[in-house]
């Protein structure tokens, strides 16, 4: 018996074991497989299938809200890296570095890049003069590394694809603006392709990008109930601008520090689409995303007439969504395992008798529920059910996001919800460091974001006792 | 006077100094500029552009011959890289190092990947056991790092773009059509796409990939009649199969190697689309893959009407070609430069004369040609313009190429042909390294490639005078 003939027995439950369900599924969906070197990932066809799929849809709103694509080097120098001190403070330790090229040794060490702000910013104390040379508004898709030190596949690993903004604006209002653009192009993409909810807000200081002055969250909940932090917008203010020169004379012919931003979404995002929709018998993708939305399993297809139906079927809904057909030697039961395993939005069965009665069996991934359908009426209904199945994904999500989320008022509290399975924890913070750092420390637990939706649940923080006017969301998170 | 308003005058005329030329048309059309570590590129958003038309066309193609993108990682471990010895030799030189993650120093040197074979390879011994898996048809996008120590823009970069295809199959056969395949997609893209003539042949033992068998080649004619080696298709046999294990049960239960194929195209391609169309005026854009086709300037724009009705006609012309313009407060003479270093395949100037007799003007950038079209004409007229002027450059091409091929029968005539401006030079070769060696020496020419089309030129080797069956391309390359 072939390894994949196994793998509904192989997986592991999320109940039993979440994060190895997790490990379980990315394997036997081929998303990913190891690369040789400690912590970097072979991203296998059907996981960049889906990450084509996203990338396609984000590319797309970044070109619309005005945004062009370059492409800008892997290699930083150290001394470049160096030049804005709060940045290279929060990426030096975990570069990988270059010493030698060929034969010899480098005059000075190479990095590769961790992220781009520098090049970016060394780029545009070049390219920028005059108030006419603004907005710069700049995306680049590219893979960075991190030299981090425990690893899971799309979640942490060495090395990651992402896009990364780099934009120059006259002013802070242009920038402030801009960081917000991208935030709700980020919720959006995530929320309506992805079909996961998000919470959006602000880091706290201590949670911000190194070198930001404040950074944008899009934070989510895992079904095993922690945070995942999905995409972040960053506002830098002049900082960069200062630290690198990077000037423009305005329309009176004052020279100004130009403001800017920076805004990222990884391959972490499938880590999260994994954790949020999956199940115990493998990947749920939701139909706008999905490489392939409708796959069609034809049943007793050694019978006269019924290969025959079934790819006259697949060229009629080739046309209204991405269908295959699995006409292979397997059984039916093993294809219907490995539509679960993948996580196919809709397996279409036809057999004989279905022919027969000139109909089809939809089969949704979601629910499991299954319906019959005359065949003249399936190309209506495919283009509707895929539409139901992205809106019950989206709905199941943010219901069982509503569910986790608690409200507390003391550090008590808190480690109650957690006992109970709590996801987000709603809370009033005074405001300082030291009280995130106790919470880390005792429960394990961040601040997420300081929401734009403010409630009040307190009038006093819930670690310090003082008082506390801001209300922050809590998590474990990955 | 802003810097972007004297390129006219800035630019290099190709027939003073080639070199020189090129450098100024990368810069100031505004395609590459230079990154902070010696050799490496930034490539601009006009630049990438074109680079993601290439791409995605070709994208297209490699998609609709079956194959399927992945992502494998960047870094391979020094012990990797070793284990095919051909193939080591030819890459070990020019890699970048790795030494140190973080603060600590590595326990194996990492090299920053300068092709992928061995990635490739290692995941193909893992993943492929029966027959039933094969063939394995794959392909990614990525960056390749060569340590190089002279570069230049596209043509030669520390790191570059491209798309590596790695495939296995079960017989020498299959991976020998693989070859051939791909290469006639290269040579598709290449031709129908980027209007560039190529000749189809195999690299000669020398001049093959480290590690092949074999090697394909595209082989194309820059303006200064140097050639260009656009595109390359390689044909392993089962060498890396049996240094990494690659094996397979066959339907009969036995043990076969797979045998393999490799194949890229990088952002090289656009160096040659440079070299091959443009101009003393900038650059020259074949319309299929031009970021803009049709760039529109309004003539007198502060008079009433004159911007509304460019504007129209920017909407019209929108639902049939990739049409933009230029509404700044600069003088239309800026204006038509701009257009012109840009090779924006088709100017429109429209201005209140024209509005009055209800027409535009259209300016072809590949001949300069004027023509009159009236307004309910141009719906029609802009893309067949489109069309004759893709072709028109193709056309150019293929007869500066064929004007510039001399058949040669000693080393005496090739210097002759040489001084009198060759490029190709075909001449008859006893296949002996030697002559090659002896050829390169005297003359800095190369063999190109040994075309499929054969010609019989003499009997004897224009180099040694030995007995000689086979016909081949010879130039000085990039």
């Amino acid at each position: 018996m072939s390894k994949k003939k196994q793998f509904v027995e192989q997986i592991t439950s999320m109940e039993e074991d979440f994060a190895q369900w997790y490990t379980d599924v990315v394997k036997e969906a081929e998303l990913v497989d190891y690369g040789p070197v400690r912590g970097t990932m072979i991203i296998e066809p059907y996981g960049f299938a889906l990450w084509e799929n996203i990338r396609d849809e984000l590319d797309r709103q970044i070109k619309e809200t005005g945004h062009e694509n370059v492409q800008f080097p892997l290699f930083i120098p150290e001394s470049l890296l160096q030049k804005e001190k709060d940045h290279v403070e929060g990426f030096a330790p975990e570069v990988a570095w270059v010493t030698h090229g060929g034969d010899a040794e480098l005059g000075e060490r190479i990095c590769v890049r961790p992220t781009s702000e520098v090049l970016f910013c060394d780029y545009y104390a070049n390219k920028i003069h005059s108030y006419r040379d603004l907005p710069k508004l700049y995306n680049q898709w590219a893979n960075v590394v991190r030299w981090e030190k425990t690893t899971r596949p799309f979640l942490r690993s060495l090395e990651f694809l992402w896009q990364e903004g780099h934009t120059a604006h006259a002013t802070r209002e242009e920038a402030a603006e801009e960081t917000d653009r991208m935030l709700e192009v980020y919720a959006d993409v995530v929320e309506n392709y992805l079909a996961i909810p998000v919470l959006k807000g602000r880091k706290t200081e201590s949670e911000k990008f190194a070198g930001a002055e404040y950074t944008l969250t899009i934070e989510t909940l895992m079904h095993d109930g922690k945070a995942l932090q999905a995409g972040t917008s960053h506002l830098f203010g002049d900082g960069f601008a200062r630290a690198f020169d990077i000037t423009y004379l305005d329309k009176e012919g004052k020279q100004q520090y130009v403001h800017q931003t920076s805004w990222g979404i990884t391959t972490r995002l499938i880590g999260a689409l994994i954790m949020v929709h999956g199940d115990n018998r493998g990947l749920v993708i939701p139909p706008k995303i999905a490489p392939k939305q409708v796959m069609i399993v034809p049943i007793a297809q050694h019978k006269e007439g019924v290969l025959d139906r079934a790819y006259d079927l697949r060229d009629q809904l080739a046309k209204i969504a991405r269908v295959d057909i699995d006409a292979s030697d397997k059984m039916p039961g093993w294809k219907f395992n490995e539509c679960e395993m993948k996580g196919y939005p809709i397996r279409v069965e036809i057999g004989p008798k279905d022919i027969e009665k000139n109909q089809a069996v939809l089969v949704r991934r979601d629910t499991g529920e299954k319906e019959f359908i005359a065949l003249d009426e399936i190309e209506a209904r495919v283009p509707a059910l895929l539409e139901e199945i992205q809106q019950n994904l989206f709905d199941r999500a943010f219901e069982h996001r509503n569910k986790k989320t608690t409200a507390v008022k003391s550090i008590e509290e808190m480690e109650k919800a957690l006992e109970e399975n709590a996801g987000f924890m709603k809370a009033m913070w005074c405001g300082e460091e030291a009280c995130e750092e106790e919470v880390k420390e005792a429960l394990q637990v961040t601040s997420r974001c300081i929401p734009r939706e403010q409630e009040k649940i307190a009038d006093t923080c819930f670690c310090c006792g003082k008082e506390a006017d801001k209300m922050v969301y809590w998590a474990r998170a990955y």
